[in-house]
């Protein structure tokens, strides 16, 4: 995990072209602790953290509810990643690799990533789950369908009803059994994690250079808000983070360095930011045939 | 509650000289439905937003386990009012005063307001004290201790240690028990209500024509930022509103209209910043003999 934390956060430094990754250790209350990395104010990144984390302890009872864990004693250890990039024609993108122990004997991994535009890209989205796709195939069939329609459930915002954005895949609990998958299981999930490098900062490259203005500044700040929402009203890793006495600071890098709340604002139609809004539904098909707009 | 809802925007309109509230009128998708009259850019409230709502319904299972419910059937009325004033000189608040029926025949008033100053001004934040404990006084002696205390455990971000400001008066689940207490509870939740006009417009005129510069405009969004994160994160009226399926504009025009998150930041040793942030703290005295900063 932490030798990945390192090497992703050369390859975004290397795509930014200026911004620096700063680095803060920290020990946690209980035992472990963690590396959080962040650029701020980069060429491309206006805010990026990346997270390594390895925690031993006890959670509380509410957190081990919450988790509907019979035991309150863990090891958790994974690396995090939120981009927020300075332009808006470049999108936020979030990835998460975990492995998890319980007191119980139980082990299991997780992660995803999903993608964020501020403005959606039909092409680069089809082509970001395409990246996806592939990687999940060398592992199982089964994976990228599943995965994607978990992501689509997680990254959902019920009170907008929109998805957080284009989605991705989200995995979580993916149990070691008795028989011993933890090789299979591990693999996945490196691929995962080592897949986001190339194909962010492959996004990156494509949008850095777009022209922009003040009106898609100020959709930014509207969808960096939806963001905010997600994160701290429904994200359960945030509010496992908070819950099991995790350092505030590091889990709180995913937010917007910005955001605005506008009062009922709504697109005007047929403008591109209502397009967006248009894609942020459960179930759009990626893969298939393009599934144009009504 | 709809009187009240008319009686303190036009008191906030008159105190602000040119903003204007707009009304949205919406139905409850069960029964009832809501007046949001929202303020924006007015020459002294940036955003402004005084919600009426009276609904009648059935809450979710998840939220009536929220609230300790035994039966989902409810009706609920209440006055909601959030100011986010331009001016990083003039204190964000907090007022509301509801009531609430269950089918189970059970009925409660709540409310209570709060004083989020961006920097803490003793003096004011001692004198904001002063009329609500003037207020509760009036009503009963044991109120003003209670409910200020209920207030710092309420408005409390437990991942920063920091209350959201200098406080107020919270109190939930005033019972109207078999002998009938409606009238008195009635009568108080109404002196809440009417208190805050006066007394927040008093904060504005004190402070309004403050100066400030780029570093307290800066200082503002960090503050607005933990608004944000307590709303979405913490509070039990906007989680309550959201799950019960209520107007998700309505309940978030208690957003700030723009905020900031940095990472780790930390204010300078003795800078303006640091002392606001001493003093948000759980049991503050402010009624008692200056209870001098260390």
């Amino acid at each position: 995990m932490r030798a990945f934390q390192a090497r992703l956060c050369a390859q975004l430094e290397a795509a930014d072209g200026t911004g620096e990754f700063l680095t803060d250790a920290w020990q946690h209350h209980q035992s472990g602790g963690g590396l959080t990395r962040v650029l701020t104010e980069g060429t491309v990144l206006e805010k990026a953290g990346v997270a390594f984390s390895a925690v031993e302890g006890e959670m509380s009872a509410q957190a081990a509810q919450l988790l509907h864990m019979p035991n309150p004693a863990f090891f958790a250890t994974g690396v995090s990643v939120v981009l927020h990039p300075r332009s808006p024609m470049v999108p936020i993108a979030h990835m998460n690799v975990r492995y998890f122990e319980s007191a119980g004997g139980q082990a299991w991994f997780g992660g995803g990533m999903d993608l964020t535009p501020i403005y959606v890209n039909e092409a680069q989205a089809r082509w970001f789950h395409q990246q996806l796709v592939a990687v999940c195939q060398r592992h199982d069939a089964a994976y990228y369908p599943r995965f994607k329609q978990w992501a689509d459930d997680y990254f959902y915002l019920p009170h907008r009803q929109e998805t957080r954005g284009v989605g991705g895949i989200f995995f979580d609990r993916l149990t070691v059994g008795p028989d011993g998958e933890a090789e299979s299981l591990f693999a996945f999930m490196q691929d995962v994690g080592n897949l986001f490098g190339p194909t962010y900062t492959e996004l990156m490259h494509q949008n850095r250079a777009l022209p922009f203005g003040e009106v898609e500044q100020s959709w930014q700040l509207v969808r960096r808000a939806r963001y905010a929402e997600f994160n701290l009203a429904f994200d359960r890793g945030t509010r496992f983070g908070l819950e099991t006495g995790g350092r505030t600071e590091s889990i709180l890098m995913s937010m917007p360095p910005h955001a605005a709340w506008h009062y009922n604002l709504v697109p005007a139609p047929n403008s591109p930011e209502a397009t967006t809004l248009a894609w942020l539904r459960k179930g759009v098909q990626w893969l298939e045939t393009p599934d144009r707009l009504a």
